[in-house]
């Protein structure tokens, strides 16, 4: 038997015995094995997941909630193994969210969607398969980092993931929940909307009576087997998913339905916004993709029943390497809110090449409305592969997820560097090369692939590695129109108004030239390739010169990777990957710049060589 | 149990008894069922397949060979038919060339490689799985135009295709070459280069003694299961398949090593001759793939064994709507070749869009080399469908292919009419209009597709729809190069020398801008958007013409469609893929004319609507 990979937490040795049930518990067992001193804990229940750490009499006390005092203790933990000082007080360290969430996209029959760290941990060939010590693992790691909710199956619900909400599936899901339990992780399901068709009745219809109860019925079951489940998730209406529209009925009718089935049971119903016209036909210039999710859902505001949650991807689009904030965040002041990021490296290179996300998270939350968003949640970036997540380095986006979710405004480069420290055993000047390494990671990534909020010019569906035209007569409405003179689409009022939809300062920064960032220019403008950028650039040269840095800082970071030295498997997994990524690097770089060399005729003004 | 449908055969009844076991029988019997009138049969052995007709006291009389009297009994029961005068008289009707061959490209686990007709014919699952009533309807159909050979396995020989040369396979692979027979058909095989390997011999050197013992010895259980099997055929070195490259061998050696274990069988070695660098960078110039052939073949010339054919592709691309003749025809005068056509409608529509192809070969074969070719194959175009051909139109290419392999002098449209005689009981004006719109089917379709010879705009692997760019920084050496002023590839000695592959007078027609035809000229030129073309337009305004009258004359195909009184299924179905050509044909227009409207900036002369 395989010992499991303790990712970042090498430490902790021993895995709990089988009979210890609750958070206190694990909390007890941990510090006893790891500490190396004595550590009190006091639990007030009332305190939920927040706790403190005190010095008394030079032993650490943690108080906290059930949960709290689980999460104090790993987080004494960390600090004490990374050598960082301990942040005593009685002011509670208490999380930002209280839903902080994993969205694995696992299918039952053993596939993960957008998975890159191989198959499923929970599933195999319909049905449940899965190695216990194996989860046992994960729900430490998220503990570990104050995660608190796993939805364990695909928004997409294909065949037969459908029946783990049905009676012959259920007493295997509470033995899953009950791996989970110890470390204060709840179980989510992602359901089928048009379930009930499945059992007799003619229609999903949410306003229909028998709809409506055998929703109630079947939840009662489910609680039944699992009552502490955290509740449905759900993407309706979306990419050939079945929802309420089909029955004239909007959102609202379609989530307070299944809140209603989850209310006395204390469940949340989280339901996906993730609604556009994905066949929308390229020649259409009235449709917008950004707008639509602000136009299906910002008039429903104060419609939804208070145990609903909406679950907004933090940009307009879909998980690009760079989005404004989706402006839906700003529409909603009587809604329940979630923001939903993506582990999963799908745009952003399938955890082949390196891409650490806090500097991007940072972005994100500087432009996020405070008290607007009350729950977050993550696509996982979880797999069979002996360490989780494919590449090494993708755990640092997992473990800094939970540090994220617990406090926004934690700072990117600690995070990472905690990661690093915690997970190898550097030296101080190796240390500092791989926090640096990880930390320019998204901006080398940007550089050689998007060109300036542009996004879309890669490979249709598999989405690694460049087709600069591959979207731009698709029906996913993903297009930057690129001719001759110009690139991007013109979303300010004198185009198609997307900028109308934020809220000021938004609005106007993004509205004119003169203040929208660069990075974000081809996201919101349709720009001429002699357009002269903020700093004195054209448009073209200053895709040119991102393309050809993006490649050379590629091959620096290789150079600095194996100057590294990590401990086997990850030093060589690395490695390995490294060299597809600077192939990766490679091609975008030559095509991106051979694209608009051909389409502006212009030469880099540094005479490097751009293919004809 | 369903009848079998007798496509061009209607008139075509009685299936023959089990019992008849020679061709001279089923001629005998097919013209006692069909003919109405008494028959005369004589066998001459010596006259093989050649046949000739007489009317003596009032009564036909067939002199031929055994297979010979079988053609002529099937040419007189399609002229009586057809209402169509009997060719009378003692000048042998001889086909031009001995081996009048099918490939399928059928998989054993019972897929078709660019099948659009359903799953294969052959095989399910891994093993045999067939009608025999269905295979001697194809038997028949084949007979009924003299095509006499079929390869029943996919070049591409994937696990476990392999077997069909083994112990275990070979008595069910003697019951279908045994349901064949009887109709002058042989069956012929697809085998795997490397297969050695899989017999514990580490080597498939082809001047290895244990390699060419093995294929002697395993080539003699073969024919002692199938003493007529007509051969094998090789894709070698080709698209990741195995070869003799990988032993620094060259193909000579490959090819007569294999030919040596045929040769005490009568069986000929038939080597294709599709073999480039399918990895090429798009960045190197310097590679130009349809120069890849003759590169790889023409020093060869005499090398090759007699039992040994090289099959080469019409075009030195792959089966695309427009391209020359292939140089490699004219480069080997002392080596058998056979000319290879694709009748499976990978890039000309799928069997969804209506592409006569006898109009194509006309072409074909007015530019090849008269004495050169010695045997002919086509790619399969057929499926478990009832129709046997997906759109019931794609039969007469099936047709036609067989009249066509007999005599590459027939006329285009006659083969056509004759089918549409056959096929259906239409009118003589309805069938004039079934017969303009297959005649014209294939201008019309390279007008909405592909301009002027420049092929490759299609989508990626699929091959169906446009995609103006996918092919462009792909590894498959098919690249237009189009920017903001022109596009092509210089194939001339200024430019990758392919035209000087050519012989006198093809190497002058082609290199000269003056006498390349336009149809071609992007084939072999680079041109500016602005160059004038022979009729006096600009590039760029004939490719915008073509495409609008290509998608006008598909409207005017689908009015045509719906006039016609076809009888159902064929009606229903040929009207549903007509809508899904109309779909295509106006994809195809839009998206090329954008594409070219962005590069070059020129609106269209006649001020029809071209799409930002």
């Amino acid at each position: 038997m395989k010992q499991p990979c303790l990712t970042w937490l090498p430490f902790l040795c021993a895995e709990a015995p089988a009979d210890l049930k609750t958070p206190q518990q694990i909390a007890r067992f941990e510090l006893d094995q790891a500490s190396g001193e004595p550590v009190g804990l006091c639990v007030r229940p009332e305190m939920g997941d927040s706790f403190w750490i005190e010095k008394k009499e030079g032993q650490f006390l943690i108080t906290g909630g059930e949960t709290g005092v689980l999460y104090g203790a790993y987080r004494l933990l960390m600090a004490l193994h990374a050598g960082y000082p301990v942040r005593l007080g009685t002011q509670p360290s208490a999380p930002c969210y209280d839903l902080r969430m994993i969205n694995c996209w696992d299918n039952a029959e053993g596939t993960v969607e957008r998975g890159y760290s191989g198959r499923s941990l929970f599933f195999e060939n319909g049905w449940f398969d899965y190695d216990a010590s194996r989860i046992r693992q994960l729900a430490r790691m998220m503990a570990s980092v104050g995660l608190n909710v796993i939805c364990i199956n695909n928004v997409n619900v294909h065949d037969p993931a459908h029946k783990l909400i049905e009676e012959e599936w259920l007493p295997e899901l509470a033995k899953l929940a009950a791996i989970f339990r110890p470390y204060g992780v709840k179980l989510m399901l992602s359901i089928d909307y048009a379930h009930p068709m499945r059992h007799g009745i003619p229609t999903a219809d949410p306003l229909d009576e028998r709809v409506q109860q055998w929703w109630m019925q079947q939840t009662e079951k489910v609680y039944h087997a699992v009552p502490d489940l955290a509740g449905f998730l759900v993407k309706a209406d979306s990419e050939h998913r079945p929802g309420p529209f089909t029955y004239g009925r909007d959102h609202a009718d379609g989530a307070n339905m299944l809140a209603r089935a989850l209310k006395p049971h204390g469940g949340k119903l989280i339901w996906r916004c993730f609604v556009y016209n994905c066949m929308q036909d390229w020649r259409d210039t009235t449709t917008d993709r950004p707008m639509a999710a602000y136009i299906h859902y910002a008039h429903l505001d104060g419609r939804f029943d208070d145990n609903v949650i909406l679950q907004i991807k933090n940009g307009p689009f879909d998980f690009q390497v760079r989005e404004p904030v989706s402006p839906l965040f700003y529409a909603m002041p009587n809604t329940n809110l979630a923001l939903e990021i993506q582990l999963a490296q799908e745009y952003t290179g399938h955890q082949i090449d390196i891409y650490a996300m806090p500097p991007m998270w940072k972005e994100i939350f500087r432009d996020l409305p405070p008290k607007q968003v009350m729950a977050i949640a993550a696509v996982g970036n979880l797999g069979r592969d002996d360490n989780y997540t494919g590449h090494p380095f993708a755990a640092v986006n997992l473990f800094s997820y939970g540090l994220t979710a617990w406090d926004p405004g934690c700072d990117p480069e600690e995070c990472i560097r905690l990661w690093v420290k915690l997970t190898y055993q550097l030296d101080e000047q190796q240390q500092e090369m791989l926090v640096a390494l990880l930390m320019n990671s998204r901006s080398t990534y940007e550089k050689y692939t998007a060109p300036l909020g542009l996004n879309w010019m890669v490979t249709t569906h598999e989405h690694y590695g460049p087709s600069p035209s591959g979207y731009e007569y698709a029906p996913w409405g993903t297009y930057h129109k690129a001719n001759r003179d110009a690139v991007g689409i013109d979303r300010t009022k004198n185009g198609t108004g997307y900028t109308e939809q934020y809220p000021e300062p938004f609005r106007s920064l993004y509205a004119s030239l003169d203040t929208c960032p660069d990075k974000l220019k081809l996201f919101f403008h349709r720009l001429r390739y002699d357009y002269v950028m903020a700093d004195g650039r054209t448009l073209v040269q200053r895709i040119y010169d991102d393309h050809f840095e993006g490649y050379e800082e590629t091959q620096a970071m290789a150079q600095t990777l194996s100057q590294l030295d990590l401990p086997s498997p990850d030093r060589e997994m690395a490695q390995e990957r490294m060299q597809r990524q600077l192939k990766n690097a490679h091609e975008w770089c030559d095509i991106i710049n051979t694209f608009f060399y051909r389409l502006s005729g212009v030469k880099d003004a540094n005479g490097r060589t751009i293919y004809e």
